[in-house]
């Protein structure tokens, strides 16, 4: 949590940017896991809910009144049974004053504020909401059943708030530079305890448990896999292979602030020559991306720049062939890299994802694609400064693809198949770090840096 | 997973024991954690849809229409796109066959399952839910409000459920001991992690993170803190210091099946006079269950037993005073242990719990009880043969409690407030271990016993 002064500030210039009605921003509650009491550990707090009210107690909804200026913390206190299960807490009153909120009611009390706001027919703004108690409670408060929820979100609530998270402040970036030390940390004890026999739930435990202990939770399920063609691939039981590479894509959530790293490395802790070839393509991608990242430049620009090096460096292995513009025009690099180079990252790995990709990273200017691969890049619109974005090209050698566009002839004129199938075997490649936007380009965020040359990577690996 | 004859066998008893209708279970979704797409992790099925249609995937449902005999497994089958993120699965229609179930059909087709079933006026049964997803779909399927459905659930349906999952089969309890093993390992590794200065936050990740190394996941939030008065403590970010208690109650989910243990221990190895008085009755109270625990026995008198035996001892400290028989009676003792002396575990490590604990726990002769402390008792009836309960007495100096009921004076024949004043800083203890009942008796569950006595556990962390 930051001072009160930065809550009482952003809801200020919230208010401004909506300009009217009543704006309700639901905290999230506990979420079940297997039966009422067994709720997913830690609780996550809602994003947007922390960047305006700060607080991290489950149960809470922050009610903004523009017309009237008035900000209430809505939620229910807790009595003596809770207090030996759970142990102490602060009043939502208290809750409320260390945020500067004035007021502060039961829950009850939602339910009056909404009625009357909807006998006067004033607007009142939420969010796209993505929890299905929000959903139900939204429902109960307003009349709208879930599935029209999301079109009943305000455009103009999502705006603002997207405008304003889009641009981390210092204390953001600060809190995420401490997010990707532990980033690091779970890296690098990953790249020293993968080794053949090793299972792979093995070393994604290890990742887990260390962003446990140092930081809250990981932003997103750990992907640890020797199959890192399968984008989101979860640990399996299998002991890892010699000769294979594994793919590692994680990272934490610490002081409400995510990093996310991927690093793909050879078992051994060698490379063969052939996954030397096809990782200094994605090394080389992933640099580029570094060197040409500023404020200004639209990074679907970027994103496609990548795609026509990948295909230039794939042709010189043979893999594709034909006009490289023309490739990239009919989406063949798609079969190698059927992702976007990066998103958005701050309290959310996928920042705001959940308020939609569209006003998140698109704008007039640059529409989202619906071709596939392109359609899966997150952020297509001009880089500002003080965005914090991913850099994360990749390389996967899909059987699943490969045997369905062959089948279909797809971009047949561009992708030389028989090459293809001899590299079903070899899984992906992909190399992501974090990037601040500053003034003039762009730089890594986190002190230390996850080894991800080929030099660097064997001789940490020989440790 | 079990051979599929176990699904058919059991389904087969269902039938049975409902008797006519229609029986919906449905099985889990993913959870979104903070956005669509970032579910909290790993995914997590629910528990009666595995014991009776055994498969993992999310978005199932299974139908079983009593009356004609049919079984079906309701489920979209998922596209080339989903195969590049999350890799090749199995067909729904092949999820049914590999489970013994004839008839497939996708999410559109249940519509029609109860549109016709409400049409001839015929029973639908559900269990109560506990996801709000879930809810949701009720609610469009049944048109029943989620506020309503836990009294809409089917009692036919959850009393068939209780009885079969309440008495474990041979292959379960293997997959319990299983679990117990890996329970072993998290608790042993937190002894030896646990010493002054590191924070209660490292350890708790070493736990979660072996949990999820070793098995799937944790089973519960893991408890490891300083303040083991708090019953659902979270590790925090506080180092832990000499001279005090650490309190780990944690366990596993390996192969759809839990443990739950806990140990308490000196941050030092080290048991003080002071704490070794409190330790050894709870050691008694835990070992005295571990004695009388057989099939017949009431889980209630046990309870109530060892509410007089820790008032007993806790007498002979001067913490408790008066007539035994009238101090519990009152409810003195729930000063100490506000909780009750297990539960049963399975499938989920409250088995069962959120099909009501009235049904799971209790039955015509042993009705759960109202009182501050006993309230909290999972499980009263008479134990049967392979049941599975934990046996966790515990000892707790909680300064709220103990400062609020000093102000009203409660149980204050009883209680030597003086005394208990001094012990505020003491935390609390308990000792948790799972039996199955046996034909004429009980054993320990897991290979290995994770220290406890005494001197096992300073031997034990010496090392």
């Amino acid at each position: 949590m930051f001072g009160k002064e930065t809550y009482i500030r952003r809801r200020a210039e919230l208010k401004k940017l909506v300009g009217n009605g009543v704006i309700l921003l639901f905290g999230n509650n506990e979420a079940p896991a297997n039966y009422p009491a067994n709720a997913y550990s830690p609780f996550r707090q809602d994003s947007s809910f922390l960047y305006f009210f700060g607080q991290h107690r489950d149960g809470l909804v922050g009610v903004i009144d523009v017309d009237n200026d008035t900000e209430t913390l809505i939620g229910d206190d807790i009595d003596i049974e809770d207090i030996v299960w759970f142990g102490s807490v602060d009043s939502v009153s208290n809750l409320a004053s260390q945020v500067g909120v004035a007021k502060s009611g039961p829950m009850k009390e939602l339910k009056s504020i909404c009625n009357e706001a909807l006998r006067l027919h004033r607007k009142v703004h939420f969010l796209p909401p993505y929890r299905f108690d929000t959903m139900i409670q939204i429902m109960d408060l307003l009349g709208t059943h879930p599935s029209q929820q999301r079109e009943a979100a305000s455009l103009e609530l999502i705006k603002a708030v997207v405008k304003m998270r889009s641009t981390k402040e210092a204390q953001e970036v600060e809190a995420i530079e401490r997010a990707c030390e532990v980033g690091y940390q779970m890296h690098t004890k990953a790249m020293l305890t993968a080794k053949p026999g090793v299972t792979e739930r093995f070393v994604g435990g290890i990742v887990d448990g260390t962003a446990r202990s140092l930081a809250s939770k990981v932003s997103f399920a750990t992907i640890f896999s020797q199959h890192g063609e399968i984008m989101h691939g979860c640990p399996s039981a299998a002991p890892l292979e010699a000769g294979r590479l594994a793919l590692c894509d994680a990272g934490c959530e610490l002081d409400d602030y995510c990093s996310d790293h991927t690093r793909t490395y050879p078992v051994t802790g060698k490379f063969t020559q052939r996954q030397l070839d096809i990782y200094k393509i994605v090394e080389e991608c992933h640099d580029y991306a570094l060197k040409v990242a500023r404020p200004g430049v639209r990074w679907y620009d970027v994103h496609m720049d990548i795609c026509r090096l990948m295909t230039e460096r794939l042709k010189e292995l043979g893999l594709m062939k034909g006009d490289t513009e023309e490739a990239v025009r009919a989406g063949a690099h798609a079969m190698f890299l059927p992702h976007g180079l990066g998103h958005m990252m701050g309290m959310d790995v996928h920042d705001m994802e959940g308020l939609g990709q569209q006003y998140v990273g698109f704008d007039e200017e640059t529409q989202p694609s619906t071709q596939f691969g392109t359609n899966c890049l997150r952020l297509g619109r001009r880089l500002e400064e003080n965005f914090v974005v991913t850099d994360e090209p990749g390389i996967y050698f899909i059987p699943a693809l490969i045997d369905d566009w062959r089948s279909k002839g797809h971009c047949e004129e561009y992708l030389n198949f028989e090459l293809l199938d001899t590299y079903k075997d070899f899984g992906g490649i992909r190399i992501e770090d974090d990037l601040l936007i500053t003034k003039d380009g762009c730089r890594f965020l986190g002190k230390n840096r996850i080894p991800y040359h080929p030099a660097d990577v064997e001789e940490f690996m020989a440790k």
